[in-house]
């Protein structure tokens, strides 16, 4: 088969033909689209635990199986308890060989039917993206019709389906970004407003939109105390990520006031796996593409989501 | 009636006679114990918003109603939401006049019965205090039997309760504190163990205790990150205090890579009041005195607290 392979850390990735994958009590998927998540890149550039190379990337994937469109739950050993993955979880795509290929291994138990109201490409966008954000809104920000909701970075791919995901809920969703043309997408979308993080009057922000019941994050860093003061009484905060850094700065006596609940949250658990795409299907949510590639794109590919340049999900169509 | 005044921001309290209360639509209940929060001694340096003088501190207390003990809830308005306290939220004790006096005001509705099993003196120690306790470990945390607690600064009033209600619970509790007599006290209680924070070595703290699944916390400062790195996966951190001031250096990796929650929670609502009387009325529990004082030994009391010389709750015997 044809794989997109990361044979050395900082290198640029090859495509070529490599063995196909051995069922080894599984079942191979015929992949006919994928999609990147940042974790790709980092792993690309060594910033990942476990690392072992060569390895075929990818974490999302739709394919073929016994000849109908399936997609892939990236999970493996999610473990027994809801709250916390167990202590051998691990995705595909590290250290199982991923979905940036022909053909993918993976557990009999985790593929289902692709959603009908997509086409490969959109669906392969939604596993690991999807999962994050369903995690992060419903169940651990327990997001409600009406909660006021604010999503930060919103050209990412998480941040997306969180933001696709509240305003499903019926939920008023603004947004944050350091792209004015970001904002303006999001605001064809359905979002209420923006705020340039890169210009921002927080205060004045505020002020214009009335606090925040949910804020969605993947930023962390001094920001974060902004977003403290931007919640409301009984508000929750999730973050899924932390590109600026560690969190300093957070005031205790405004947290402890207004009853504030901080969420770390990671990934998702099958049933939230499950949850979330039937309820893309309930919504006939459809994840935004920003791009689509050929494995043989790869490189460009990846640099586009290094550059942070996308809305939407990066994905690749697989012949 | 008698009572213990603070006339002006700084002074010493004088004890006096003033007029008594009137009912204005509640009800008067001679006060024959009251108890001390760190939140009085804050008010008498001024650290405390919308400060008025002169003024009756005391949030706690306990006495007759037309002639049968009672318990008085320190509440007003919390309002609707479980989740948050509404605006117009206040405690006895300021604005309203407090418990250090021979009589006190009270909404009708914010008396019940004192539990049998304690004294008044014993009683009058557990409102504020094991109501902030009871939300941030029952309600906040959800802590149950199964969970390893700690519990910071074990020498505090709230971390007395916290301790008591999980030790209640079934759970292994361990302690800490800046005192190792606080914590060998802690142990005779029940406690697995200690760490002097002073003296602290964390790493072998966490690989001695397995870790923690819940953490009650009231310093807050850049020793917070320790307690992150004490958390098991799923942990749940809450603090009802900042004593060390604001929250810096945490890490948001680890934060969500554990999945971890992280609760700022204060005070309590009218049903978690009710709730935490009937649990402590279930487990026979006893709140821990430190010391009794008459109002005329106010101004001893209260350098006791500001000292923190204190294990369990400083009380007033009120004739």
């Amino acid at each position: 088969m044809k794989a997109l392979i990361l044979k050395e850390l900082g290198q640029p990735l090859i495509v070529s033909d490599t063995d196909d994958p051995k069922a080894n009590g599984g079942i191979i998927v015929d992949v006919k689209a994928a999609a990147m998540n940042h974790r790709d890149v980092w792993i690309t550039k060594g910033m990942y635990p476990g690392i072992k190379v060569p390895i075929i990337l990818g974490s999302d994937g739709v394919g073929l199986y016994q000849g109908k469109p399936v997609i892939i739950n990236p999970n493996h050993n999610w473990g027994e308890s809801e709250q916390y993955q167990s202590s051998t979880y691990h995705i595909l795509g590290l250290p199982t060989q991923g979905t940036f290929a022909g053909k993918v291994r993976v557990d009999a138990d985790k593929i289902r039917p692709k959603p009908e109201h997509l086409t490969m490409e959109q669906a392969a966008a939604l596993p690991l993206g999807g999962m994050t954000a369903y995690r992060a809104l419903m169940t651990r920000c327990q997001a409600r019709k009406e909660d006021r909701v604010l999503i930060s970075g919103v050209g990412g791919g998480v941040a997306l389906f969180a933001f696709q995901f509240a305003l499903a809920l019926g939920c008023e969703v603004w947004v944050t970004s350091g792209s004015d043309w970001k904002i303006a997408k999001a605001e064809e979308m359905g979002a209420a407003g923006g705020l340039n993080y890169k210009t921002a009057d927080w205060k004045s922000f505020g002020k214009q939109t009335g606090g925040f019941d949910v804020i969605i994050d993947s930023a962390g860093g001094d920001g974060f105390m902004n977003l403290v003061k931007l919640c409301n009484p009984g508000g929750r905060i999730c973050f899924y990520g932390g590109t600026r850094g560690n969190i300093s700065k957070l005031n205790p006596q405004i947290i402890f006031w207004k009853q504030l609940s901080i969420f770390g949250s990671t990934m998702g658990s099958d049933k939230e796996f499950n949850d979330m795409v039937d309820f893309v299907d309930r919504h006939k949510i459809v994840p935004v593409i920003d791009s689509i590639y050929t494995l043989e794109g790869g490189n460009d590919a990846f640099l586009r989501m290094e550059k942070g340049l996308q809305f939407g999900k990066i994905v690749f169509n697989i012949q």
